[in-house]
Parts: structure tokens; C-alpha cells; sequence
């Protein structure tokens, strides 16, 4: 069953104009990337149909509104956080070397590195500007969770970035490294709703503490989806985590548990001239043998559980708790 | 004459630990790459003495003081506008392949593009919570004014990139560049003091327009030095902007008056080939002869005189008014 986000295209339609006003302002070179990465234009600059998931400004709108809240108030919440997503995937892009981004050519391919970078800083500064024209105390502490929450996933790069050079990383600091690269943006878009309208700290706190687990899920099932997903779904190559060798939650499962289909995983990921495809199959087959995909799926479930729980302590409307829920699951269990 | 740059000492020792301590809540790989940018540590982390000139953090202290403010109230912003100066050089210093920052080798060529990247990035967040974290009206303008400014930077930097692929750029579209490049950030350091400790809204605009001014022809001797500069003073290689045919000030003013200089210049740089230390050194020739470094030269002391005359319109103790006139002119006629 291929599970779906049914929120996200409402979502989107409020969250859209408040982004594309917010593009508008900047200056025509870098607005040019912007609507390309947002998906609005195509290369030459003429209008297309957008594909994002509007995954991160739905989950701010619910925030909003778990705090009893209209969603028009959430609004430059929910665009701030997807600024600053649009911002990490430029940059992540770059950084990475990837050409590819939701079945299109990367940014960086089709304007240059420079142009792509310099898109990225400047969407990370209209995120917090557009929070802070609010003018309200409840929008000026959303901007410093914000901030907080750039912050982290920084340091969840800087930190996969040093992980390349090692080859003894543990679960443990993969997850750690996860928890800040991608589960402190989803964190801050389930509470920033109810920070910047001025709601119960408790809330936000749960609904953060929510949005870490249900973070971890995601990447959980990201990792799995960058071994054995589909391209026709996914948009990326087959077994293209295997291909750059990347250190992925399942592969790191299978590396540190003491097995022989791990010890083999290693000395082929270690072998210093590039994968072959019959290679990247082995290590496929190898990564399964050794229960990193079984540890990966299980404990994609233990954080669905446990981002449940964090929900059950929080107050709010039922058909809010629903969707957040619903989120929850599609994040863990997705094959897109 | 060397001018000297005498109230930095002072301001940089005040501000330091202010950077120091925000630089510490990063994580341990970036703020490693930071130490090494600011000239606090070498390239394997151990200290080194500081070389940095802390112009922009003297303008901001000296615009708190302006507004007739304690300097321990405006040292935040003064070293908030030093964190967005770190970030646009971090990232400039990638996207220019330049690998020599301040007589030393550029932080991406010692921790890598990507590490330089992410610490640019963390710098400028940091910068915004610095402000934030004060938690006054004041400290949110200017968090406002900050983010404005470094949306200028990027626009400017875009410009630049995009001037690369033309050979019809005006000394008008070179000007408004540099204004958004360089000037802006000069312009709210000299501003941004005086909107932190909520002083007359009429003395940060004066103040601004002052720094607007001054940072032209900081600029306009920034490239001039990028020409004739003595490389034991600038750090730099001699000739270096001509190696990389940037097309500065000079340069542009060169090509586009009427003279047979200019058009001997415009097809010397059109030459496909690397320009050789003959062709340099006739190009640096060409730029004379055609006027380009009289008009730069001129409109450097236009600028500063601009700049005075905004001061003259603002009400401020005279030391603080002295010091500004003072760094102006430094700006516009410094060897280094």
C-alpha cells in the first residue's frame, strides 16, 4: 500500500503565495534560483506545476492550530520552516556533489555552485526576516527556535561530513547525527505553530519532542528508501546511497553488529576503486544479512511508538492529533 | 603616510570575547573552522595572536555611543555585524577559488569547501540570535537591519557573478553593485548601534548614509589596492584582481570611456588565453592611460566628502563624530 500525505495539498496552496511574496523580494539573479528549486519554473524561467511535499509547512500549520489557532496566523511559520529546507537542500546539494533533486537537475547544475550557494544563505535570511516582520513575541521566539534549530542541522552536516574520514561510527552517533541533520527541522515544524502563536510551552515542548521521533523515523525510512527504493518513485538510482558509499543508518547497523556479512560489507565498501553494479548488489544483499535493514525497519517502528506517545500527553483537537498522526506514519512506513 | 586605524584595538578587545563565547555554543568542527578564520588559533588549533582589523564592530560601537549609549549595550551588534562579515568572506573565498585570506591560506584550503560552507552558514545564524537573545524592541530592529543588510550582500554578490559573463557592464551598474556588496554591511555597522539602544530613528539613517558613503570608497580603494597595492602591505599577490580579470572599478572605468587605451585593454583582457606578467603589467598601464585609476582615485574623495557631509547633519558627541570622519578616511585612502 503506498501511503499518502492528504493535508499537504491544502497546505501548500496557503503556504505557496506567502513563499512566492517572500521570493519576490529578492534580487532577480537569486529569485531565479529560487523558483527553480521551489519547483514554479523550469530552467528558462517559464511557469510549471510545483512537486513539492509541503511536508514541513503542513506540520507547522497543525501546529498552529493545536494551539488553537486560525491557520492564516501559522502562515509565516509554516513558509519560514520550508525556507529554510529549500535553504539546506541547496546547500546539501552543492556540497554533496548531488545532480539530481525531486527528478530534476540540481540548482547548482543548471545556475552554477556559486549561484546556488548564495540562493541558500539568502533564503535562510528571509526565513527568520519573514518571522520577525510579525512583530510579536510570540514570532520573535519562533525565530530564535528557528535559528536553534539551523543550528543543529549544521551540526548534523558538519558532522555526517567528518563521518566520511571514519570508518568506526557507531549506531549511536549515526542516530545522534541524525537527530540534528534531520529530526531538529521537523522538531521546530511541529512546535514553531504553537511558539509563534504565543501557546502552551507544554504543547510546544510535546509536539517538539513528537517531531524528533517521528524526524528519526523519517530518516530512518530514508536511508532504507536510499538502498531499496524504487527510482520510478524515489527519483533517485537505484542503490544510490551504495554508489557515494555513504554511511546510512542501515549500513552502520550492519557495520558495528558482529557478523561475517558485515565483515565482508566492510572490506568491500573499503576496496579503493569504484563499485561495480554485481558490487553494489553484493552490498545490498550483505547489508540484509547482516540485520541492518531488519534493525533499520524495527527501529524506524520504535520511533513511530514513541513520537505516539509524546502525543498522547498532549492536548489538543482530536482531528489535529489525527493528522499529526497520519504524518507520523507516512514518515516511517513511505516507499517515496 | 600609512593611516592607521587607531580606536580598533580597543573595540576588537572589547568584542572578541563576545565572538569567542558565541563561537563556543557550535559544534566542535565548525567552530574549529571559525577559530581558524577569525586568526585565533592556527591551522592544527593551537593559539595564535589575532590579526584582524574589527572595523565594522568599531563602527558599531561608535554609532551605540552616538546615540549616546554605554559601550557594553551595543557590543552585541558590534559583534553580530563581525559574525556576517565572517560568513560573506567564509563563503566569497569559495566561490572566488581565492586561497590567501588575510596573509593566510584560506579556511577552505585547509578544512575543505563544504566545512567553509557550513561555518559561514552557522556564523551568519549565530549572528541573528546574538541580537535576539537580547530580547529588547531595540535588539529585534536591529536583527531586522542586520538581516536586511546581509540580504543586500547577497544581492550584490549575485551581481558580481553575473557581471563575469558580460562586457558591457556601466560604471553606474558597478557603483549600485559595490553599494549592495560592500556598502551595505558598512552601512549598518555605522547604523546598528544606534537602533540596538532604540536612539533617534534621524541619527541611524544620517549614520547610515554616512556608512553608505564610506563604504563606496572603501570599496573604490579596495580596488584600487587590488591593482597598485604592494603585496608585502595587502597580503595579496601584485596585480591580482587584473589576474583574475575581475572587473573592479577601475577597470570598468577604463572600458567604458571613449579612449584608445580602454579598447586596447578591452581586447587584451578578451584574450582567451592566461594573461602573462607582460600583459599585467600593460594592462595595469592601459587602466592608467584610459582614467580609470584617476576617476577611481576621484571618486573615492567624492564619496568621503559625501560621507562627511551626512555626518555633519547628525547630532553626536565630537569624539564619536571625530573617530567616524577619521576611519572614513582611512577607508578611502588606506595602503592596505
Amino acid at each position: 500500500m503506498t501511503l499518502t500525505l492528504p493535508p499537504a495539498e491544502a497546505a501548500r496552496e496557503l503556504v505557496e503565495p506567502v513563499l512566492r511574496e517572500a521570493v519576490g523580494r529578492l534580487d532577480p539573479h537569486t529569485a531565479r534560483v529560487a523558483r527553480y528549486h521551489f519547483g514554479w519554473t523550469d530552467d528558462s524561467g517559464q511557469p510549471r506545476a510545483d512537486g513539492g511535499k509541503a511536508l514541513r509547512p503542513t506540520l507547522a500549520v497543525l501546529s498552529g492550530r493545536a494551539a488553537g489557532a486560525d491557520v492564516a496566523r501559522c502562515l509565516p511559520a509554516a513558509a519560514a520552516v520550508e525556507l529554510v529546507h529549500a535553504f539546506s537542500l541547496l546547500h546539501d546539494d552543492v556540497m554533496d556533489d548531488d545532480p539530481v533533486r525531486r527528478h530534476r537537475p540540481a540548482a547548482w547544475t543548471v545556475f552554477g555552485r556559486s549561484a546556488a550557494i548564495l540562493c541558500g544563505n539568502a533564503l535562510l535570511t528571509l526565513a527568520v526576516d519573514l518571522l520577525l516582520e510579525q512583530g510579536t513575541p510570540g514570532y520573535v521566539a519562533a525565530a530564535r527556535a528557528l535559528n536553534l534549530a539551523t543550528l543543529s542541522l549544521i551540526a548534523g552536516q558538519a558532522q555526517d561530513l567528518a563521518f566520511q574520514d571514519r570508518d568506526d561510527v557507531t549506531r549511536e552517533e549515526c542516530l545522534r547525527m541524525s537527530r540534528r541533520k534531520t529530526a531538529a527541522l521537523l522538531a521546530c515544524a511541529c512546535s514553531i505553530g504553537v511558539t509563534a502563536v504565543e501557546g502552551p510551552a507544554g504543547l510546544a515542548a510535546a509536539l517538539a519532542a513528537f517531531g524528533t521521533e517521528a524526524g528519526l523515523a523519517f530518516q530512518l525510512a530514508d536511508d532504507l528508501l536510499g538502498i531499496w527504493g524504487r527510482t520510478e518513485v524515489t527519483g533517485k538510482p537505484v542503490l544510490s546511497d551504495l554508489r557515494t558509499r555513504k554511511k546510512s543508518l542501515p549500513v552502520v547497523a550492519a557495520l558495528t553488529g558482529p557478523t561475517e556479512a558485515g565483515r565482508r560489507l566492510a572490506d568491500l565498501l573499503a576496496r579503493p576503486e569504484p563499485l561495480t553494479e554485481p558490487d553494489l548488489h553484493d552490498a545490498a544483499r550483505l547489508i540484509e544479512q547482516a540485520g541492518g535493514r531488519a534493525w533499520a525497519e524495527l527501529e524506524a517502528e520504535r520511533r513511530l511508538d514513541a513520537a505516539t506517545r509524546h502525543l498522547a500527553d498532549a492536548d489538543m483537537p482530536a482531528d489535529v492529533r489525527d493528522s499529526f498522526l497520519h504524518i507520523a506514519r507516512f514518515l516511517a512506513f513511505r516507499d517515496h
